[in-house]
């Protein structure tokens, strides 16, 4: 066997997920590889963002890596935002990088880059590959990391992947299924103890406290709870706990925690703005509020709710698992009517299916869905971990191949879409069952609101540089550009009808909600 | 005024171009700066590898810097692709990224990365501007670096943005237009005694040595010539010297070379196999072949070939100035019958008017294109100098905007197009003058061949990894979706009529050539 193909074979007997790829001249020995090892699948993206995307969405979704097949230093580039998302979601991802052969790179030929300078600031790792002979090695620690929820990236150059290897290590192929660690006893016992101690704590979830077993967990302590503002996975709707959301504007978020003496995080990061204001501060604390880890964004946030209400319920101090309380939330309503942010979130809350998966990149559109979702059947959301926008269509695209007996609503800004939205492409190759809703408000709403807080919303280069309406963009003549069928829906009563017909059909779908 | 304000003053009084932006909250001081500066301009692409690949197309055809204007870690990586084909290319381009505020950056907030690490492999310099007070050193310093042919990279942290500020260095400020160094006399007398000592010298040319100038003096010198591979910038047609093209195919271009003792480098690198294949080296020349420098890729190598003509030219071994060679092309006929990719660069040839800028990032398509384009009326030729594909859509954008009287030809491979695609929607929201010709063959033809080297073209991922037709991409309709108007054509003479109309017609048009 070659490199590639002990790599190739590894990945399959390690129960890797599939690779999103976009490969060129040096990754085609890898390309070979998929084709000589059976039980191996390939997706093609015809942009990297999309590979990386879609493999985010891929890990969120199965628990386990998904790998990338990208084409040196521009292919990495390309595919960097949407890893960096994934780094920011804790999704186990292998990033595989071709690079020219070893000895070529001093010929400095015009695709040469500095790889692993590239590969830093988006990975949690980068192995570049020792020898041909040894790559099965590199596969496995790259695996293994993923495993725990890294994006890892692995360097090889085209020498190891066209020369002999051998399969060293293939008795030790690891489990690559995701594994966070139980935080200890003490440290359930201390967050116990600050919980008693405060007048009105608060548990801020994220991670694994977001999926079903972490929310009824939660619940379960009796202490208020909120889910951070971008949760890579949250689990929603039917007798689901529902807690609110951290806001996303920095004074509403302020807001939201002021009240509280004691902010306890299960998987969840410490609250800061998400961007520097002049003259504020970058935490959302202050300093007389109390910020303490129950469990860090890579450890198991759900079993440590679970150890926290325990350790409550012993002494009396929590609801108790009898006394678990339902945030109910009522059953979302089909809206009729003009097409606005209310009803654009009715409608899709309204409409999907049991078992959804809603990849929401929605940004200023989707305020009004999270709160009409709370009550919809169960569902899973994906949301935007890393601010890096182009994240939904790929994300969407990857959770389908993921889970291919669930839907996926894609709810996703307009402006945010232009970034991938070659997804599409995708989506209509591998005949995914997508329905993408695109809130058309043909702006990027988000800066005319942070330009009007510095009262320069009204300039030439303001306007110009957030406008999308001039020309405005057809997204039903895009889809049906990349072969996915859309529609336009211009009042509530149009995107209720075909979000019921896409939601129907096999297959993507494509609606232009303008707003 | 601001920190922000006396950065766009400075550019304004240093004669910078335009600003390609897509910026974002940490950058919207810069925008309202835009606004506040007389002079300014800023151009939205909906996509950073529009905005970076327009600035580099600037650049090339305006001779002075452009800028653009990106966000944060995941705008920069977004755009990392073309400004590695700026680099390539020498061309003169300040990238500006926007950063967190310097005290914010220790909140690790979702969109924080580490941005000078992600620039320094595409960027020649990585500046950071010290602080609000300074900006305008920092970037006067930006600004004379790629005025020498860089792409120089700026981090501005917000609060440098937002912070007050005084104009210093304003007295000073530098003119940008692009200079490169003429080599000395020593250089070029010691090229002079090689090509005479030489039985079969070749003169390699990129950089200025494949303008006008440098064409004419290096047809003076009487050396046989070659044009490098891929030239950021070559003028053609008319009664130019015509040189043939260094082949991309390594075998084909070490047979080009292969008759010659000494190569003589004029503005090019040393020529080295695109990429490194099992067994074979990474030079094109043989060790006992002599490889020369005239002038570097920094260097004046029109000059420099001018003081090469002159000295051969004084004791009688070039050709003199008088007798300076025109390698006569025939002017191009109109085809007609089948589209192939023989009648698709007739046809480009023949229509395409005197003065136009050609974007040619045909790949496999245009090899017959640039044959038959030897002979059309004077233009200029832009093409993929660091492999990145993406290149053409956001190039053209970009010297149309440098040059709003000449018409752009974007001659574009269907599979790179679709990297950058939104570029469409620039040209159509500033009304260029771009028709972009789409090589539509439904595939990665270049990918097809090099596994066709491997022979393991025939597998299920082979085939589905390089394969574009299923579903076959509409780009009628994707033109349409950005507000341009399409055409499809199928053969040549549908070909020639739909170019007629579009070359007619202001405005941005696309022609989807079917092959």
């Amino acid at each position: 066997m070659n490199g590639a193909e002990v790599m190739v074979s590894t990945m399959v007997a390690a129960g890797m997920g599939p690779c999103f790829a976009n490969p060129g001249t040096t990754e085609l020995h890898l390309v070979a590889a998929l084709d000589a090892v059976p039980g191996s699948r390939a997706v093609l993206g015809t942009f990297e963002g999309v590979c990386t995307g879609a493999a985010d969405g891929y890990g969120r979704m199965a628990d386990r890596p998904a790998w990338t097949l990208l084409h040196l230093g521009p292919g990495l580039a390309n595919g960097a935002a949407n890893l960096h998302n994934a780094r920011r979601a804790r999704t186990p991802l292998v990033s595989v990088v071709g690079d020219h052969a070893t000895w070529h790179r001093i010929a400095d030929a015009p695709l040469t880059t500095d790889l692993a300078g590239l590969a830093a600031p988006v990975s949690d790792q980068v192995i570049q590959t020792g020898t041909a002979g040894a790559v099965a090695k590199d596969l496995v620690k790259a695996a293994s990391a993923a495993a725990r929820g890294q994006v890892v990236t692995l360097l090889v150059p085209a020498d190891h992947s066209w020369g002999p290897s051998e399969a060293a290590g293939l008795d030790t192929v690891p489990d690559v299924t995701l594994r966070r660690d139980r935080p200890g006893t003490e440290t359930v016992e201390q967050a116990a103890a600050a919980v008693r101690a405060a007048q009105r704590p608060l548990l801020l979830l994220g991670g694994t406290g977001c999926r079903a077993g972490g929310l009824r967990a939660a619940a379960a302590t009796g202490v208020e709870l909120l889910v951070e503002t971008f949760p890579a996975r949250w689990e929603r709707g039917g007798d689901l706990p529902a807690p609110g959301k951290l806001q996303y504007v920095r004074e509403l978020a302020g807001d939201q925690l002021a009240r509280h003496d004691l902010v306890l995080l299960a998987g969840a990061r410490p609250p800061v703005s998400f961007f520097g204001y002049p003259g504020r501060p970058s935490a959302l604390t202050a300093e007389h509020q109390q910020v303490r880890t129950l469990a860090g964004p890579d450890e198991d946030a759900a079993a440590a709710l679970a150890d926290l209400a325990a350790a409550l319920a012993a002494d009396g101090t929590g609801a108790g698992s009898a006394a678990e309380r339902r945030h109910a939330a009522p059953r979302p309503q089909r809206p009729t009517g003009a097409l606005d942010l209310t009803t654009l979130g009715a409608a899709v809350a309204a409409l999907q299916p049991e078992g959804a998966i809603v990849v929401d990149e929605s940004n200023t559109s989707g305020v009004a869905y999270t709160q009409a979702a709370a009550g919809a059947a169960p569902h899973t959301t994906l949301s935007l971990t890393g601010g890096a926008i182009g994240f939904g269509p790929p994300a969407a695209t990857g959770a389908a191949v993921a889970c291919p007996d669930r839907p996926v609503i894609n709810l996703q800004a307009d402006g945010s879409a232009l970034y991938t939205l070659q997804a599409l492409w995708t989506q209509a190759r591998e005949g995914l069952d997508v329905t993408t809703v695109i809130c058309a408000n043909d702006s990027y709403r988000i800066l005319r609101y942070e330009l009007g807080r510095l009262g320069a919303q009204d300039g030439r280069a303001a306007i110009g540089l957030t406008d999308l309406g001039h020309p405005a963009t057809d997204w039903v003549a895009l889809a049906a550009g990349f072969g996915v069928p859309g529609r336009r829906a211009g009042t509530a009563d149009e995107l209720t009808e075909a979000l019921a017909v896409a939601l129907s059909e096999p297959g993507p779908h494509l609606v232009e909600a303008r707003l």
